[in-house]
């Protein structure tokens, strides 16, 4: 096991009707910028029970924050935020509406020239203003992180950033939300937490038995609920183990002590900036390509996988590895994902090509032993086709 | 699945050679008061340590804490933290140094009658005096939640106390610690933790599908790393998966969203106060006959913890219910561990009904449901004769 710090200070409100609570965590005397997505919030009825959470506080809204939170729109908020004098952010949303938000939490206290700088030179934020969030859509985990990912359409970048002092204060997890989210959406949650445990997982032996445990813990149940989520959202035994489900998979505690992959995600994010591919998608392309490509680095781990998650039984280390890949993808295709870049743009000639070009122009060597040169990131790209 | 809050803000520092990190988590105007126990971290060389990291900071100490820490000496500490003018507190020992030190992180902000109101008037903290530790046994989780246990010699008694204002600000562990540890104080530290997990575990289903997969990977890794912590404590990798179930087993995240039960802590800490056995060994004797006595209520998850943990795979539901029970016995064997209260006394007749009129005088009810009276009580303890 590797050494490691590990601390993480959000207060999570887990729960039937926990919404209401959002007025207890926030001080009273505090400037709101209440931030939100598409407006989805306000046909299903949450962007009203947060309203009236909030009746007695000052609250000024922005909403319009688009899936990939794009630079431009966050700006538009960003001058809101200094016009305003807001003291608190509040994130009612998704993953994109939370990133979004903490880049909003870094951008409100960064004294540099643009806040471009935070994403493009990495720099880390210590204390940023702060937030809540309200999740209506289990995924990314971005509620209980440090970490964000922001798009920028003028150059077609997606880039991470994060800090200590970008963990929300508090989120609130009320697995109801899961009725009114459209089956689309809750299979890309599945995939993107189910994907974010396979890059902290998917690596090498290490000897870190406990965080291997928990890390198949979440994959067993996963795969366990999926069905019912997808089949009845109105089951609240399968919304909130999906719910803490995804909040686990990536709030830091699977990977403390291990190695982590990521390349995943990397060539994921080109995907979604070349072509506007769902993020969760991209990965799910990627993966099986991925897991073919590295497979004499991974199969020990593979197999294991295989073993515990797909109660594989049968055959060699090689054999339960390759089973174990075939089970991950036939996953995916029973949640209704596609797992060819064929099968979301008729125009991918070429995609391996730039995305190993982007990559090299950023120097860029991924995977758990940085071992990954862009020339291996455009033959898996061109293997996912 | 319940709902419930999460917020756990200790930072843990986890690895070879973390020791000297102490320096960096202590403010450097801070006064300090070090304390620990019998004096065994000067033979082992962590007293050293800790001093050398602390060398340009002004550090009081106070030693002396005993196993189950000792109101009387604590008020003695306590005298030494008002006449000092301490600011801050770093515990370096286990659980009753740890937990002895959450008491004086209560106490020094305390302005009730007495202190002892603290424990007998369940008076919560909300901010206590701030305290780091160094972990120098892994066992009871103390090190990562804000709870604590205090005994009373003069009266007998063992009391618990907690509050959110008593985390640790940190926790260093190093698994190095391990060898230096009598193999008894090891066999306590497996038997503590594991039974941990089986008081937030052991009780009926309600559907918090990963809290039960992360309770079992807790169980399932302290089994497998138990025979080479006894044989070798110098293996690290070993060392590292204890030290870190033991810290998981008890910081508050398995018990979220699910009843817990911890009767067998309860009667448990009686066999301490009138016998002074070890805490770890008074759980094992009291957990057979308990989980026998109330089997009917909690066979479910007994089988499935059966299943799961110990791979049994035939039977009927009571029948693996019945062979997890032998087999958590026969574990606790392997380890050293009797699990009788008469291998520990000759003078056990009469405790049963001793432990029933303390719970009568109490008004406690015990268990998951409440619905575990003194008289019932008294039928395990002598159960467990």
């Amino acid at each position: 096991m590797n050494n490691f710090d590990f601390k993480n200070p959000t207060k999570i409100i887990f729960g039937k009707d926990t919404i209401e609570k959002v007025k207890e965590e926030i001080p009273a005397d505090a400037k709101v910028l209440l931030l939100y997505g598409g407006g989805s919030i306000k046909k299903n009825g949450i962007y009203d029970q947060v309203k009236t959470a909030l009746a007695d506080v000052d609250v000024t809204e922005f909403g319009g924050i688009p899936a990939n939170p794009e630079y431009a729109t966050l700006m538009d908020a960003l001058k809101v935020i200094k016009d305003e004098n807001i003291t608190y952010l509040l994130a009612v949303g998704g993953g994109s509406v939370i990133d979004g938000t903490k880049f909003l939490s870094a951008a409100a206290v960064y004294d540099g020239d643009t806040p471009w700088d935070i994403l493009t030179k990495n720099i880390r934020t210590e204390k940023g203003m702060p937030f809540g969030t309200v999740l209506t859509l289990p995924a990314t985990g971005s509620e209980m992180n440090s970490g964000a990912v922001i798009t920028r359409e003028e150059t077609k970048e997606k880039l991470a950033m994060g800090g200590p002092g970008l963990f929300p204060e508090f989120s609130i997890l009320d697995p109801q939300v899961i009725t009114s989210i459209p089956e689309r959406q809750l299979a890309n949650g599945l995939t993107d937490a189910f994907t974010h445990v396979l890059e902290q997982y998917m690596t090498y032996p290490i000897g870190a038995l406990l965080q291997d445990r928990f890390a198949e813990s979440i994959l067993q149940t996963l795969v366990e609920v999926a069905p019912t989520v997808l089949k009845d959202p109105t089951n609240y035994q399968a919304a909130s183990n999906f719910m803490w489900s995804c909040t686990m998979a990536l709030n830091g505690l699977i990977q403390k002590g291990v190695p982590g992959d990521w390349a995943i995600h990397m060539m994921g994010h080109e995907l979604t900036a070349l072509f506007g591919i769902d993020h969760a998608r991209t990965l799910a392309v990627i993966a099986p390509s991925h897991y073919k490509y590295n497979f004499e680095a991974k199969k020990e781990k593979l197999a294991q996988y295989g073993e515990r998650v797909w109660n594989i039984t049968e055959g060699s280390t090689d054999d339960k590895a390759y089973e174990a890949i075939a089970k991950t993808e036939a996953f995916f295709h029973e949640l209704g994902i596609d797992t060819k870049l064929s099968d979301y743009t008729k125009d991918y000639e070429g995609t391996a090509e730039e995305v190993a070009k982007r990559f090299k122009t950023r120097g860029w060597k991924l995977g758990e032993r940085q071992a990954l040169m862009p020339e291996d990131a455009e033959k898996i790209v061109k293997m996912a086709y």
